[in-house]
């Protein structure tokens, strides 16, 4: 398994200090560790940090607990003070540009970067206080997490396959750059390198904006009663997944990013306005002028901007033949499934599986290449599958 | 596998006549067939009937190409009239009123239903014009359906483990109810009773709200840019999964279910309209009196109502234990994932698989009870697969 994802070699010098031990600071430090890299690690909590360490995630830093801060003192059971390459600070967002100045003080040969997923409002606090030193930061975000936020989460595959944006100032210095698109890529990103206020204003509508709608929406389930609720389907789950986020951590990102959420926000209120207003001339009259087209023009608005999300590995938005197929809620029979579909030589794109409330059976959906879609179906009926017609 | 699915002996005595051929009807006709049920299908388009028909939903009903209209006359390649014991309605919402009245007229005997996904309204039309037939007619809704619609997509096994929601009206017979929920209970379905205003409540919070909210969302993409949508993850593709809806059906849909949706959505702008003043505080003063509480009460709030919806098979949520696994994007290798899966004995309870653009690997995410979760990540690392830790 491992031979088919082959790990380079670093091209990360470390050591590499990683200030803060959350999910993204121990999966980082998880990560280099796995390719040989020297890792400190600082945390403001001796417990996170204790933690991190004993995951694997890298030695305690010199003087870690004053995090950034003081000159490095002989505390006991931590390594010798040495020099990092670079640091990397992965504070919450509220508090990266602080850390960050502090360690571009505290480290003169480091190249420093930090985490945080709003970049605008961290860099030009930086920018303010770096001097001499500015050339010396450069912004990340990588584009992964989990539901889930601490070190007990980490793991050093979390960044695989993600993009992970590389943010310049325009005092950053070309051999910085270099220095954290290279971090990237040793942890399996892919760097994408974007302007602060570009980047911003990208996670503004592809990841605040959805946090948002989504939190709102699963809020007004707490009006909803149980005989409600015993109706939701696939649709409401999908929709209110990322509504189970810390919030704590998004009030940081939110407000870190008020300025590009706040216009996608009065956009989507326009929107939602126009539809109101529709709605309320439906409710004296269905067919009254400008009771339906709002409607329409909502559903298919939508309908366009969904197809603009890029398919698997980065392409267009990608065609692919659903196959249904109705199983069992039984030990081994996905196992069964999945087995058959490999041995009938077809390659699962894309899978969910939808079930309802009452009723021990789950569908599951193959998203397969459609010149595949027939002979899977047949063949899965062959085997005493229920398939469903497509 | 079918052995585990037993089917029971249809309590439904047919004729059965279905108005509509559909996603909806057809599929119904698929189910009520394969039990043994005779079935007649009607349809204002001859080439979707002769579809239907074809697909094995049932047999072309006479004088069916002028819906519920007419005295039956004798059309060549049509089936002797006869007299249908449920007329099932599987129009669009906006003409199932009508339709049903027809229906209640030319079938003296039977037993009506619709399967609009409102209401209140249909059954304020039929009660104003259905006289002393009102008692044989009973709404329906069963909570099915997929992103696909029409004949094509039809699926005797839709409706399995769905709700089904039965709607009496004041003046609907105990028999006439009874014939429905036996009509629901035979394709798989599990009758719930609701009156008609509790059910559009209902969906108005469970289904057209995400609806709705989803279909604004996704209408945003058509403002970003590439490098924007490049940055898109599977928050973003669940949050906009069904804005991939038919604007048709939908602007019907919501039409007619105008006012309880109205409130839904005025709730939300008010909330949106909440966390808009935050940002705009935020914007000027990350740290400004009320910049920073309205979002955190919006995340929390979306953490309780997320926490309602009921998890799998009716019950209360369950923690299920999650179990990661990194998978390379060849064939087979899904299907040698579920399989050792259940060569471990390991029954997975759901499902999803990530991927992101840029990157030829899959996050596989098993949800298993919480007692499994620890041998399972063991012997999958026994067996070279890259567990995700947990």
């Amino acid at each position: 398994m491992t031979d088919d994802l082959p790990r380079r070699a670093a091209a990360t010098a470390g050591p590499v200090r990683i200030v803060g031990t959350g999910l993204l600071g121990a999966s980082l430090g998880l990560a280099l560790r796995s390719l040989g890299v020297e890792v400190r690690l600082a945390d403001t909590s001796p417990v996170s940090l204790a933690l991190a360490r004993d995951l694997g995630a890298g030695d305690i830093a010199a003087g870690s607990s004053a995090v950034g801060g003081g000159p490095p003192t002989d505390e006991p059971g931590s390594r010798e003070p040495a020099t990092p390459a670079i640091v990397v600070v992965a504070t919450p967002p509220d508090v990266a540009a602080e850390v960050v100045l502090r360690e571009l003080a505290h480290h003169p040969g480091a190249v420093v970067t930090d985490v945080a997923s709003v970049k605008d409002v961290v860099a030009r606090d930086i920018l303010l206080g770096a001097g001499e030193a500015a050339p010396r930061y450069v912004g990340s975000h990588p584009m992964a997490g989990r539901e889930r936020s601490g070190a007990t989460g980490a793991d050093a595959d979390l960044f695989a396959g993600r993009p992970w944006v590389v943010v310049p100032t325009e005092r950053s210095s070309a051999d910085a750059v270099r220095t954290v698109r290279a971090l990237a890529q040793d942890v399996g990103s892919f760097a994408v390198d974007m302007a602060a206020a570009e980047h911003d204003r990208a996670v503004a509508v592809v990841s605040h904006l959805p946090q948002v709608l989504s939190s709102l929406l699963a809020a007004r389930l707490n009006h909803a009663d149980e005989a409600a609720l015993g109706l939701a389907g696939q649709g409401l789950r999908d929709t209110t997944r990322i509504a189970a986020a810390d919030p704590r951590l998004w009030s940081a990102i939110l407000t870190g990013n008020a300025a590009a959420l706040a216009a996608e926000l009065r956009s989507v209120r326009d929107s939602l306005d126009e539809v109101l207003g529709a709605l309320d001339l439906g409710v004296a009259d269905p067919l009254a002028a400008g009771a339906v087209r709002p409607l329409a023009d909502a559903i298919r608005g939508g309908n366009e901007g969904a197809a603009r999300i890029p398919g698997k590995h980065g392409g267009a938005p990608r065609r692919y033949a659903e196959v249904t197929v109705l199983v069992p809620d039984a030990p081994g029979q996905l196992g069964r499934l999945f087995s058959e579909v490999g041995d009938a030589g077809v390659s699962i794109e894309d899978l969910g599986i939808e079930h309802s409330a009452g009723q021990r059976v789950g569908l599951v959906r193959l998203s397969v290449v459609p010149s595949a879609a027939a002979d899977l179906e047949i063949e899965l009926d062959r085997r005493g599958w229920r398939v469903v017609a497509s």
